[in-house]
């Protein structure tokens, strides 16, 4: 994710006067190219950060919980796309088209959300404003490269073996997710909840403001590249027909309404990938439950789900004076 | 699924005293082998059905309007896979775990139902008669074998094609389906669900004798050979504990419950492919609201999905003095 982060910042030409760019002994050494300049990766310590206005961790928990302290300490404002500080009530958990207002007041750290609930909040929101939400039911389709470049090359990998008839090679994921799929994206909990189904429940109240809202989901791994999908069942308090719905959406920051499907348009993961917005589509009153209503909701999980809410993130910061 | 059907016929031993093969001309005329015998499919006309004791139909919906009642006449009982018969209030819809005494007073044709829909009503069966059911929330991850030999096809090529890093080529989908996915299985209506979907709804209330039960259903093709996975949300009328759904999935006929997910033991396609039962794991209660259930229910759509509960529903006949 640091390198999609590296291209965003050009892309979107963020405002800055100079990149440093850390990492632990391991990928220390290596050159990236920035805007025609190759930059070398330093060596984290704890002076690294000395001079620095504002840090993006994409590293592990453990990293975030030692060095984004320091980077605090020593002045920076810290955005982690880390779980490590996501619900401490004292850190804002932000995604800029939703609840940019808790970026008032932070304590230097800021934390990005998971991708699964990235996507999902962007979609809920127009809907909660507009008719409150009773409960939200999601069961996902996640792409491998939310698993990192291993797990990507794992799927390619097993993708050529069956084409080659051979059996495929497995290292990373406890099945073969080639031509398969399996409901475990991280770690299991003593009531049979993943880790990443609770960030979903978790995170999504913190960020809502809805610390009671009841959200129930299902998590599960896909044999595609990038880009999640989700199937999203939702209960508002107050009625809303599904062209409301299309209509508040169509207006929504960050949404891209997909949804004219006889003729064969609704998001998918392809049409996601590369892309900084939410796509929404297939959106449906449910015939049988009143205020019930189903979306199909797509969103590229290392842009909008990882990069590009961080640099949104710091983005609005900026254009409101609080960077 | 015909010769799912002959394969299924051989290896249960079906009762049978001789085995006629019917096609349209553009079959017939083919050889093919049961039981060490090669049997030539013979052209289907209107006078093909005389001695005939119990027809299998699985054509379309058009062949089975055509030719089920002229099998009838000629004092044969059909088992019809089609689409054709199953929401005709005097035609049993039956899953032999689920509605088996609906075969009673048939008509002469018994349909059986969609393939994600018996696999679903399996797991809800036990849950039903021990705490009621209120409602049912449901998104599918079915395989490519639910559209015929020429997706399985086409998914194999695309699979080959980006292996060996060229553009895939596409025919029967309306989208790329290796490394993607889409939430499109058949036809929309003009709110915007799919045929598919319906079927989930209406077919499931009629096995389970629950006209108005409540089922939001979203169906969604996945880059899977065979086998259909589906993320159930139920919520039952009275209280029932995870533990509880485990022991009487455990003892439930024709379920299979894989459920001890830190050790990686849950249903995938993969392991249910070729299998006869339907696979239940990832049981849990949610947290969040009362009498929620989640299940993760997955078969193999072309046996239990279509050739076992064909024949399934047969053997019970015959078991019961019905043939």
């Amino acid at each position: 994710m640091g390198a999609e982060i590296i291209r965003l910042l050009a892309e979107r030409e963020f405002p800055l006067e100079q990149l440093r760019l850390l990492a632990t002994a391991r990928s220390a050494g290596t050159r990236v190219e920035f805007c025609g300049r190759s930059i070398e990766i330093a060596e984290v310590d704890e002076t690294s950060f000395t001079g620095v206005d504002l840090a993006f961790f994409c590293a592990t928990g453990e990293a975030s919980r030692r060095y984004a302290p320091l980077a605090v300490e020593a002045g920076a404002v810290v955005i982690d796309k880390s779980n490590a500080f996501r619900m401490d009530p004292s850190v804002p958990l932000v995604v800029p088209e939703v609840n940019p207002s808790d970026l008032y007041g932070h304590p230097g750290i800021i934390a990005s959300p998971n991708c699964s609930t990235i996507q999902m909040v962007v979609a809920l929101k127009p809907l909660l404003d507009a008719a409150g939400l009773k409960r939200v039911v999601v069961s996902t389709y996640q792409a491998v490269s939310g698993s990192g470049r291993d797990a990507m090359e794992e799927l390619m990998t097993q993708i050529a073996d069956l084409a080659a008839g051979r059996a495929p090679a497995r290292k990373v994921y406890p099945h073969q997710i080639a031509l398969n799929l399996f409901p475990h994206i991280d770690k299991f909990d003593d009531q049979g909840n993943t880790a990443e189904e609770l960030k979903m429940v978790h995170e999504t109240r913190k960020i809502l403001h809805l610390p009671t809202l009841p959200v129930a989901a299902t998590c599960v791994r896909v044999p595609v590249l990038t880009g999640h999908s989700e199937a999203v069942y939702v209960e508002t308090e107050r009625p809303l027909s599904a062209e409301r719905v299309r209509e508040l959406l169509q207006h929504a920051p960050g949404v891209t309404v997909m949804d004219d499907p006889e003729r064969g348009v609704y998001p998918t993961p392809l049409a996601a990938a590369g892309r900084d917005d939410v796509l929404v589509g297939r959106i449906r009153a449910d015939q049988s439950w009143e205020n019930g209503l189903s979306l199909w909701v797509v969103a590229d999980n290392l842009r909008k789900g990882a990069a590009t809410n961080a640099v949104q993130i710091a983005e609005w910061m900026i254009a409101h004076g609080l960077l």
